[in-house]
């Protein structure tokens, strides 16, 4: 990384540490023989999917229709798009169809009939749960409704059923290891008995997909195959929760100083909403923060300022708090190396990334 | 616009609300006799400055080198780039000032020294002034670094002095136009002191860019010139602060309904912080909110639902508070329009406007 060469803000991806928290997941999910299906949304790159398939893995989940199409024409065959069919875009789901191997999810029996008339092409079915989170999805225990809805696709000729998705999203709101593995406790009983009662279908499978559970948890009971996205970066948001620790997160925002003002105790930079997206949270000092910093190294980073953190940001300014250290060994023209609260949301808004060894890797094109 | 053609959200422009709001800005302007020089962050978009351009505008401020490159590009001459010196930039800034009447904003002196050693070309300097809003700038009574900064851009052959400029963000706390009048009053009297010690210098100008501000006071005082930017299209945080009506709001989200729970009166659509960013807000019944409804028309949109709001949002999911009466008339596949709480955010999210006569405007690309 030639730290000369960044003028703006610059999101930088450290190889190394993004593909250990690959490989470390794809291990975990063989240890517990679970398919693991990484969410795309998180890095949105055709480079970090090539580094996941050399781990193995094979198939993947995305967020959106265009997010699929994206990797279908990268050589991404089996993909779930893990978001409501929305029936305003049945013809790109039929087009898709015919590239990958599809999956959708649904929830609702009426999505299902307007999309059933306009497509020819077998497209699997996952039927969404909510175990907890209150988004999106059917409550476990409502079996008439699931009962209708396999009724239904029974009938269909081009749906087929592949069993249940989730993504518990209340374990974001944990706050320690032990949180996050009592969150799965809970709704475990639950997908046991979906298991029981529907389990016996071919191709039936229970697919959960959030990073602090998949990170934390080692009990999976009925649950065989993982999704989850964020873990090949992680965040501030995910060593908040216990998911990972600073020196695991794979991306920062370099960020050049642009103010100081030692009477306040803060360093200007460029690096604001455009940027970061405005995603905030509580530190463990109570701080709300915006992003917190990493040591600079001579390639890289390391570590956390314990006592710094982003205090605000605006579109394109943001202000660090910084003790009398930092305020001394920094100047106007330096950089400093961000940790975004929600690195999907980082990613998504600047939509590439400088790897540390100088290399620039694109992401899926926004329309 | 044809509804039928919009698939997945999608940032709609109401073309007449935009003019209108810009004529109404720089009929303003005119009886006080202010220059008026918008901050085009917010529109991003050579057509809408175009529309500014009719209106007899023919200054502008933007927030960064890249968007100044991009209306310069495009004809814009008199640029002022309303961020401090990033020294990183140099090289950028220089082969801008070749192209366009530029000035830049500076508070720091070594920010200017380091600027003056790689540059050849004339280049306005605007001393920020920090008015209260706290993030960047001298606050006007360090008259010592004023005066030290003065000195040292007169003995420049490259830098001139072209006056003050502040952005006072601060008005973003006012909830009425009482607080807004309020805030500028009590800043004005270190403005006139400013102008009695520094105003005498040829080209000189007062310049103060905040849209609550410029949409509400009615005395300007010494100040010369003004930058506002967010009134091209205004948002809820505006309405909030008391600087419009929901019907002076140019850009709504258009967002398929993609689920519907009715016992939890709420809506599921496709759209979150990839297209809204993440800013909420508390509105006038205390609702924290990342958007508030608007009534669908034939053509565009009016009016504001008083008991919807977005209520939470995920990368790509949308939950909406609906009560009663929007649940019962709206079925999956509709489309909810969702006035955004910050629109400089959205549409640099989205990048691309749809207008309501159906023709897409470009933006200025992401590099």
């Amino acid at each position: 990384m030639n730290n000369v060469d960044i003028k703006s803000p610059t999101l930088l991806l450290d190889v190394s540490k993004c593909r250990n928290n690959i490989r470390r997941m794809a291990e975990k999910a063989h240890k517990h023989q679970l398919m693991l299906r990484p969410h795309f949304k998180t890095h949105q790159s055709a480079d970090v999917a090539q580094w996941m398939r050399t781990e193995g893995i094979q198939s993947c989940t995305v967020s959106s229709i265009a997010m699929a199409r994206y990797f279908a024409k990268r050589g991404w065959d089996d993909i779930l798009i893990a978001f409501p069919v929305n029936v305003r875009e049945h013809a790109a789901i039929q087009n898709l169809a015919r590239e990958a191997r599809l999956q959708v999810l649904c929830c609702d029996r009426r999505s299902l009939e307007s999309l059933e008339h306009c497509i020819n092409t077998a497209l699997g079915v996952k039927i969404e749960l909510d175990l907890g989170s209150r988004r999106s999805g059917l409550r476990p225990t409502q079996r008439n409704k699931i009962d209708e809805l396999l009724a239904f696709l029974e009938k269909s000729e081009v749906f087929e059923f592949t069993g249940f998705y989730s993504h518990p999203g209340h374990t974001y709101l944990a706050r320690s290891r032990e949180d996050i593995r009592s969150i799965y406790a809970r709704f475990m009983p639950q997908l046991h008995n979906l298991r029981t009662a529907y389990g016996r279908q071919v191709g039936f499978s229970i697919t959960i997909g959030d990073t602090p559970g998949c990170s934390v948890v080692e009990e999976f009971g009925p649950i065989n195959e993982i999704s989850p996205g964020n873990f090949v970066f992680f965040d501030t948001m995910q060593v908040n929760i216990g998911s990972c620790t600073y020196d695991d997160i794979a991306v920062v925002m370099a960020c050049p100083v642009v103010g100081k003002n030692t009477d306040r105790k803060e360093l200007l930079i460029h690096g604001g909403a455009v940027n970061f997206s405005k995603e905030s949270l509580q530190d463990t000092d109570r701080n709300m923060h915006f992003g917190k910093l990493a040591h600079g190294a001579v390639s890289g980073w390391y570590g956390v300022m314990r006592r710094a953190f982003l205090k605000s940001i605006s579109q394109e300014h943001g202000l660090v708090h910084a003790e009398d250290d930092l305020l001394k060994k920094t100047d106007i023209g330096d950089l400093l190396y961000v940790y975004p609260v929600h690195s999907c949301l980082a990613a998504d808004a600047m939509g590439s990334y400088l790897t540390v060894d100088n290399v620039t890797l694109s992401m899926q094109p926004k329309l």
